[in-house]
């Protein structure tokens, strides 16, 4: 059961047709095969997993918008099988695949994008994604919410939002549909996700729009510290309404937009993550840089002994600051440490070096009963803050990926 | 159940005086204060824990250390209770208790080291420790045993253990015991552990020789991740047998002898950790440098998706890539890296960046389904390793972390 996850009605972009297919990859015949066919006018910015074992598909995905310089037409995405740990074997089934995309839907190669998540370290059934790849291509349509259910592995919903901003008279629509439960904590990339938008950006101002938005978003969430092998994030414009410009007054808005969607949709992650019960936000201030506040709220939001405590609803001020000091940054202070409750740190927990002498245990287990938590920590340092979103460690974590083959 | 612990009988050494009692700190009522008298002659050498939120007695342990130049005569030590974030009366309360030890055993207050574990935020019982420490000063004795069992929290069994080695016809001994089963993966430290040689070392000599044995002993284990707020391990010679030198022909064999007991010892640690049912030895070879193998050897002990995996006994090949893929080490190369198991890589489960053609499921499960598992992975980058020890991820670990308040 997700946290708290209720998401708007996602709104279609114009210039985008979808296609889901079960095309026998999962063993439970659910969708396993998404083919995305984009407007000839779009352009395509994305960001890949840094993981040193990046699956086939992420290493020609990369190739291909390089090659294209952003003028990608399609994606073909399953689920159900990462193609990871592969070798060139692999890497020929994708190639194979993007060709007979290509084919379909009358584009070179190159301009497909390939994608896989699910089991690593096994080949693709290349006939039946070859079978799939025909079927989808004759079904091309407007099911957006299918896509977001047919990229899903241990995902419990699909998860898909839109935005919409008025710029000059002209609504522009901004659409995302992502998945991941677990082994998430993307390295300057994310799970896969994809975003649309009908506005028309040139490829190197959506490059930059996507890894702004990405980096306070997919890049500040955790279920369980792991980077997948086959993360990644990709943002298409499809040119169908009117242009817009980094240079423009109303890319902030777009910015702004795109920023809160994707972390709508990060949260998302975390909000199913596996055997989420709690949904937590870690936040740092008075650090010295960006970096050093990162590296403190990733050492509390990963914590099994954090993690395990916030499962259990206990109040354990102890393993806070187990974790808090448990980091390389130099010149934390025990006593300059502040640590709160509540999205405002409402509760002062802990200060000049002791259980603040205002607090109660009482006080404490009623804010750690609830399902959503805030933790701020003032490390009295300097000017720079993070925020990072993660879920507990329960029993069903255990169980599930003691169970899963992923 | 510890992962196969058996440790062999432990030598008393001679110049030490323990005595253990029940102070109540812990409110099952079960022992949890030790105090340890050394012979005159003694030096004493010490590693901390380098958490900011370093406790009350860890700083204070660390000063009386360098003011004596390591001419210690007494430890006081109290499980139950960690007086970890109890700011300047925590410390007030400390060295009032080290006053105490040395009013009764008519020492200098310096000359007593402190330590605690257990819950971190209260403040230590401060009279039921004064009554303990001259109930305990009155029963100073040989009892090793009740001293190891003194310091447990969630330990399941007390862990001790000695070593013998003759040098030019005379016997010197080395005992040591130690504690702790989570918020383990000790930072240039370690949890508690004490140990002790009768030789006569001076204080620069055994310095050196407990730092050495400490980085690839107690350095080299996880069981969690966390490093705790009350690390140390020290390393008493009470000078009562022949003396001995960093100059002396005998020193490499005092040294490896050393070095075989403390990583026994840190092994034990382990083999108890909270839930395990599994010991696994991660050793990573052909690295370009020991810390860059230990890099990768501690992010795949510590992935939470590999702990599981290995708890279920599924020879889950992808997460050891996702695992070790994910690490900052700059140049690996997923076609060079080979993975086996067996502490002798008997068994190959990934080359040429595809699982290896001679490996089947059959194989793999066989030996996953030990209690014991050695993963070695080659990175074909350099001449460097590393070997790291971890236990696995559990539903007794959720259970213990959730029910108990550290």
């Amino acid at each position: 059961m997700p946290v708290n996850l209720t998401l708007p009605p996602a709104v279609p972009v114009s210039g985008v047709q979808l296609a889901t297919v079960a095309a026998g990859i999962k063993k439970d015949g659910s969708p396993d095969l998404v083919l995305v066919q984009l407007a000839a006018e779009s352009t395509v910015a994305g960001v890949f997993t840094q993981n040193h074992f990046a699956a086939a598909p992420v290493q020609i995905a990369r190739q291909h918008l390089e090659q294209t310089q952003g003028a990608v037409r399609a994606y073909l995405i399953n689920s159900g099988n990462a193609n990871a740990g592969t070798g060139s074997e692999g890497a020929k089934i994708t190639t194979g695949h993007c060709a007979a995309v290509a084919d379909a839907l009358q584009l070179d190669s190159q301009q497909v994008l390939p994608f896989s998540t699910g089991v690593i370290g096994e080949q693709l059934p290349d006939e039946k994604i070859r079978q799939g790849i025909r079927q989808a291509a004759g079904l091309l349509g407007d099911d957006w919410r299918s896509a977001a259910r047919g990229i899903m592995t241990t995902d419990t919903v699909p998860k898909i939002s839109s935005r919409q901003i008025d710029i000059s008279g002209t609504p522009i629509t901004i659409t995302g549909f992502v998945k991941g439960a677990g082994m998430i904590q993307p390295n300057m990339a994310t799970m896969l996700a994809y975003f649309f938008t009908d506005a028309a950006i040139d490829a190197a101002d959506l490059s930059q729009a996507l890894r702004k938005a990405v980096a306070n978003s997919f890049n500040v969430v955790t279920v369980d510290s792991d980077t997948s092998t086959n993360d990644a994030c990709v943002l298409a414009a499809t040119g169908q309404s009117i242009p817009l410009s980094a240079a423009s007054d109303h890319w902030p808005d777009f910015q702004r937009t795109l920023n809160e969607l994707m972390l709508e949709l990060a949260q998302a992650l975390v909000r199913d993550g596996e055997g989420a019960t709690k949904f937590i936000t870690v936040k740092v201030n008075g650090a010295s840089s960006e970096d050093e506040a990162k590296e403190v709220a990733f050492a509390v939001a990963n914590s099994p002994l954090v993690k395990t405590a916030l499962f259990a609803s206990d109040a354990n001020i102890g393993r806070l600051l187990m974790a808090i000091g448990k980091v390389s940054v130099q010149g934390i202070d025990q006593n300059k440490v502040k640590v709160a409750l509540g999205d405002n740190a409402e509760l002062t927990l802990f200060e000049h070096g002791v259980i603040a002498p205002s607090y109660t245990e009482a006080q404490g287990s009623a804010v750690f009963a609830r399902d959503e938590i805030g933790i701020v920590i003032d490390l009295a340092m300097g000017q720079a803050g993070a925020t990072v979103y993660t879920s507990d460690l329960s029993h069903d974590y255990v169980s599930i990926n003691a169970d899963y083959r992923s």
